[in-house]
């Protein structure tokens, strides 16, 4: 990272966490002694608030609570879609139930996904991810979820943007074949999977 | 109903009641003063008992706490399946994680369903049914349930069987256009929608 940096090339983190603001995710990474600072990071959230500015939206949010003041800024009354992120303790049958009526009341449901994963690993064991719970949500309001976090294309353009670098000239690391890599050779990027995360040399663990 | 009975033809109650045991649900109509018995109901749950019986599958149930005394005796020791009803509160994160932890766990994991619906009425509104449950369990773990409930066309077969009555020969009653006329015209049976329940003239409400 530090190579990278010195040696002039721009740089964008790009990351699904939705547990957390990028301040907190940055501090973290810090903490473990990376050089990284909240305006190098692309993130769900934030894609998301653009989104919804750009049409009007206001959301009700089905989200982490550690989430919450990257929407600080957006208003929420009256709430006319529904964003929905890795909500973890917050996906309790009352939360789902509630989201499922503010889409249900629309007359064309528009439900925004900040990922489409389907699980993941922690200390205590394995947790599905908000795709699954987002496939709850599409099929019993009969729509399709828009995802703004990778492997969606305008995730990466929106990386792309910031740094003012076309696709051809940018490289994609990352540890996750579907999300990292297939995401941003779609987008026309080059990518590299690093053996080291999630990767695994059989199947991988979170596809 | 007491004209069906006494005209001698014959007759099952077909319900996707998976919050209650039939024992329940037949008291509740015989309060409401109807005449049947628990040997004249078909639900999904019996039909899941006797698939589990035949494939020698061992259950984890994600199930509605009433629903559980229908599975007592079939040996849910070291489950090698998971079998999900409309389990209502007991739809909290928690156990939607252990459910998906059992199914991701196995080889090929096997997901039954006791229906496939979306959503329903209650008197404190809309909530979501077993069939967006399963809908996430299905992407987390890249499987297809097998649903036992109407629609499904062998939970017809199991009715008609259970009466000895080719379909040809058998009309169905009910008022919801697909788990009750769709379910049973596929199955090549006869189909009549009442308009009471569920029904509404423009869509259903609960399709």
């Amino acid at each position: 990272l530090n190579r990278i940096k010195a040696s002039g090339l721009k740089l964008r983190f790009c990351t699904n966490e939705t547990q957390a603001t990028r301040e907190k995710f940055v501090k973290k990474l810090q903490g473990m002694g990376f050089d990284i600072s909240v305006a190098e990071v692309t993130a769900p959230a934030p894609a998301a608030c653009r989104l919804l500015r750009e049409r009007s939206l206001r959301p009700h949010l089905l989200v982490h609570n550690d989430l919450v003041p990257e929407f600080a800024e957006i208003d929420k009354a009256n709430p006319n879609c529904v964003v929905i992120g890795d909500a973890a303790e917050n996906f309790t049958y009352a939360n789902l139930n509630e989201a499922f009526r503010v889409l249900i009341g629309m007359e064309k449901p528009v439900l925004i996904s900040l990922g489409r994963g389907r699980y993941y690993k922690e200390t205590d064991g394995l947790k599905l991810d908000v795709g699954a719970y987002m496939k709850a949500l599409e099929y019993a309001c009969d729509v399709q979820a828009e995802v703004v976090g990778k492997p969606a294309k305008t995730f990466f353009e929106s990386a792309l943007a910031e740094m003012g670098v076309p696709a051809q000239q940018a490289i994609m690391i990352g540890d996750d074949i579907v999300n990292d890599v297939g995401g941003a050779q779609r987008c026309g990027m080059r990518a590299l999977q690093v053996r080291t995360g999630k990767y695994r040399s059989v199947h991988p663990l979170h596809p």
